[in-house]
């Protein structure tokens, strides 16, 4: 047995509460070690409620198995220890390691699950798909400014006239990017946290357009930017003139005064530009200006969400306190975090119900755009991604292949629509909510911002259709299936080609499997769906194509170049 | 080079910030693989700015190696990657897993070290020696009761005749066992936060022991139990008495109106006794009840600190927020979790500034008191304690030996006074803050609860003077030398007998190396001290014990069963 691979650390992502009832519990170990694995529980102050839960493995990566079980046997203050067989040996696996024969003590400790401290999903945003507007760049319509400088012109009553469009495509919630008063066309140096940029319009347009989306059922998410302000914003202009008397002095990083731009900033900044100065948010005043700011919109205007930038620069604190001002007042409001790396100490449920996924698009991008992996590096990856989460957190990740900030997904596949495809259909089969920035639906391409930031293309005619009607059908089964939305994720053996990529989803009766053919030639496999297929006959092919039989819980594939289907359990 | 071994993880144990410009990176690899290793760093936004510092070996487990490097470059914001060598190959080591060659991208972030979320100590705590008075059995001075069932009569006055002792003795804080107003000896079920119980005397009095612990430079802490009350308590009596109708009933968790205790309490209890109904601290109201008694007892009678009892089951939130409110009020108070178990989520600094350290007792037990263990696996505990935290949290942790809820450390060594002393000696050598249960000092012994609480021994002729000397020394070495309170603890290499155990703390000049013969023969053996002692000529062994000589940064030892000696380097 590899002791030294074997890993298990309580109030982390491998012993969590599930709901007030129930605790998940991982185990980690070495690759192809580990053959039997149980947890051994009782209740924390009486030891004769007690009891032993077989562990399944759930998911496999480069270098580990791992091991899950769910525990829902009436009590909420737990003590447990691991019994672990390979080939050659039994072990009990506790607090102090690793024994032959089970110890008396050195239980690991789960002291109670509070409900309170458990992660909450926000059931509207589960169950969502976004579309992402750059408001400068979407739609315009007049009397509106002419192309000035970087800006565009697109505005609010632009968003209005174009909203059939997004009610036709089907997404239930809408995430605008910044649209206070500023002057840059991207808005993220904001100079009014209170006003709507005059270039978008007016704010009872703004009041218009959140009326009619919530009338159609569709949410609305803004952007926060709270770790830095425009220069021009008063606070900051207060700092520039008065110096060490202003008010605000504290509510920046100065270095010394009087604070100056030239030659380098002398206070701290988003990045390096002078032009927008990092705020102290564990400054209370400055915390308390912008919590309100938070309020007026979501309260006033009816806001749905937010999404906070550069939200891992930003002092948690900051980030806890507006949770809990702005959840009081709405409690089903969604705090998504603009974070491009692991963000796992954010997402514990008392700072960001979300983030953006970037390191999931990693994956896509590695897989799907540039081949620079395979399958089954893939397959690992996603699991290690899924390891390393609260699984309820997973649900509620904003998963995405294109955004303001990264080149559009069907440039990095060079114009190659069927890769561009597979990764969509990922997207939205994979557990989390899809995002999908304006224009991809329709084909377009841009490489590195400005490029991918182009106007959105109106004329129809420009359109690529197929791809349009992908999503349009993505999003429609993705509405009508509770396992693409709520469903777990596991990966499944495939007897075959090893370009194929299989999985499936599960929701109690609802099964969807999903497979793809990641290769330019044919592809031929048999895939393994794992025993709750076994009343199962037949894998009804979603959109139009080939159905599959069901023979001993597997099916059999032959798949064009890059072919993907995917399958809806029919018992019958 | 055992890949599956190395493990990095941002924003965790393996990488905190120091201090508002210090990162600490910590990587993990197996025993014994990776014989160099370096940090690869660049600045987030600007990658001209860069460099690579090596890592140094600072801990070993039973399966592990433990690197380190503090990164204090002038950058806040950190892209990272690992460069390992073992005899055989390179690798580089990202968040996307191991190169041959060192990859563009896939660096670690760590985004920005926020000065509001670096752990901060609470300085006179890190630097004090605690005593704690189980105040029922520590001394009374009539009029008192006469015992009454459990109560002895222990009260405040007999606090203050004694204080004169504690003073003498050196302590710097005093922690108290709950004082409000209780029918139990133990007071753990409280019937009145705002009451000092009429058993323990009058508010006056106890403002009085305050005053003059605070003229001696004597802190107080104060044990706060709200996870539950007693069901006398005026809240829980109202749900009793009106049900559901109850103002209330969301103060607790009940299953079913009426709450009864008979057969089995209908509401959530600590443990399963009826008679400490559980606190729903969730609730707004109900954590606003208890923040007030927090702050009327801090503010009002100047208390230092607050020992939490059941920290574990009450919800992180309440915590956190009591943290905000009391630290707001009075930046200094120390806040002190009881938990039995690894602690670490609860340091984060967001919640609580130390724990009882139960799980270093545990490692204590067993090598001192059970021999359980042998000094090579005691070692190996000991640094996977010191790694599974952030380095500033090990200074404030609360070390512990014995407790009101344990036997008494000298009962666990049945008595053998050489073994006691040195757990002693380690707990005053080792990083944290060490306590002193009531008469542990004078060679009480006690078994469980309730033996381990008998009243304190004030016959001086039934004092064990030895011991209580030994605390003397310890606590004034602990006063004279920083590197015992704030200098890193490494553990040393001997050439041998295997029952000698040695480490070293250091603190700028002050170099302290604590050696200790854990077995009942004779023990010889050469210690290497490390190349920071290259300037030091000797060993001055502290309280009349023999000195060493140092050549080549060794000193050679010849130690009788179960001696210890503490030397402080000399460079002359």
């Amino acid at each position: 047995m590899h002791l030294e691979a074997i890993y298990h650390k309580p109030y982390s992502q491998f012993a969590f509460p599930k709901d007030s009832n129930t605790l998940v519990v991982r185990l980690r170990a070495k690759k192809n070690d580990i053959k039997y694995c149980a947890v051994i529980y009782h209740e924390k102050y009486n030891n004769s409620i007690r009891g032993k839960v077989e562990m399944k493995k759930t998911a496999s990566d480069e270098f580990f198995d791992y091991f899950e079980a769910e525990l829902n046997v009436g009590i909420k203050r737990f003590k447990y220890m691991f019994y672990l067989e390979d080939n050659y040996q039994v072990k009990w696996y506790n607090k102090n390691g690793f024994f032959d024969y089970m110890p008396e003590w050195g239980f690991f400790t789960y002291s109670y699950i509070c409900e309170a401290d458990v992660f909450e999903e926000v059931d509207w945003f589960v169950n969502s798909t976004v579309y992402q507007i750059f408001p400068d760049r979407f739609a315009k319509v007049p009397p509106c400014i002419e192309n000035i400088g970087m800006k565009y012109g697109g505005n609010i009553k632009g968003i209005i006239d174009r909203l059939d469009y997004l009610i036709k495509l089907g997404v239930n919630a809408i995430y605008l990017n910044p649209v206070f008063k500023s002057d840059s066309y991207h808005r993220y140096d904001i100079i009014d946290y209170y006003e709507l940029d005059p270039v978008f319009g007016e704010k009872n347009e703004l009041r218009k357009l959140i009326d009619l989306c919530h009338h159609k059922d569709i949410k609305i998410i803004f952007d926060g930017v709270f770790n830095h302000t425009s220069d021009k914003f008063f606070a900051f202009q207060d700092v520039l003139k008065k110096g060490e008397a202003s008010l605000y002095k504290e509510w920046y990083f100065v270095d010394s005064f009087p604070a100056v731009n030239y030659p380098v900033p002398n206070y701290e900044c988003f990045s390096f530009y002078g032009g927008m100065p990092k705020l102290n948010t564990s400054n209370p005043e400055t915390a308390r200006y912008f919590f309100d700011v938070v309020k007026y919109w979501t309260l006033e205007f009816g806001v749905d969400g937010w999404r906070f930038d550069a939200a891992d620069e930003v002092n948690r604190k900051f980030w806890r306190d507006l949770r809990t001002e702005i959840k009081a007042l709405k409690k089903d409001v969604v705090l998504i975090g603009e974070i491009f790396d692991e963000a796992s100490s954010w997402l514990y449920g008392d700072q960001f119900d979300s983030v953006l996924n970037y390191p999931l698009k990693e994956m896509i991008n590695d897989l799907f755009a540039y081949r620079s992996i395979d399958v089954e590096l893939f397959k690992m990856r996603i699991n290690s991604y899924l390891m390393n989460f609260n699984k309820k957190v997973i649900n509620s990740m904003v998963n995405i292949i294109s955004t303001h900030d990264t080149p559009r997904f069907l440039t990095l596949c060079n114009g190659d629509e069927k890769r561009f495809e597979l990764a969509a259909v990922f997207q939205f089969t994979f557990p989390g909510v899809p995002l999908i920035y304006y224009g991809d639906e329709v084909g377009m391409q841009g490489d590195t911002d400005p490029d991918c930031r182009k106007p959105m293309v109106w004329d129809e005619e420009k359109w690529n259709i197929k791809l349009l009607k992908l999503y349009g059908f993505l999003i429609d089964i993705r509405k009508k299936n509770e396992a693409l939305r709520l469903g777990e994720y596991r990966d499944l053996c495939i007897d075959g080609d090893e370009g194929i990529l299989a999985y499936r989803r599960e929701y109690g009766k609802n099964k969807i499997v999903v497979v793809m053919n990641t290769k330019e030639q044919n592809a031929e496999g048999t895939v393994e769906l794992g025993n709750s297929f076994i009343d199962v006959k037949r894998m009804e092919a979603l959109g139009e194509r080939e159905s599959a039989q069901v023979e001993g819980c597997r099916i059999k594939l032959g798949l064009k170049p890059l072919e993907w289907r995917i399958y809806k359990a029919v018992e019958e």
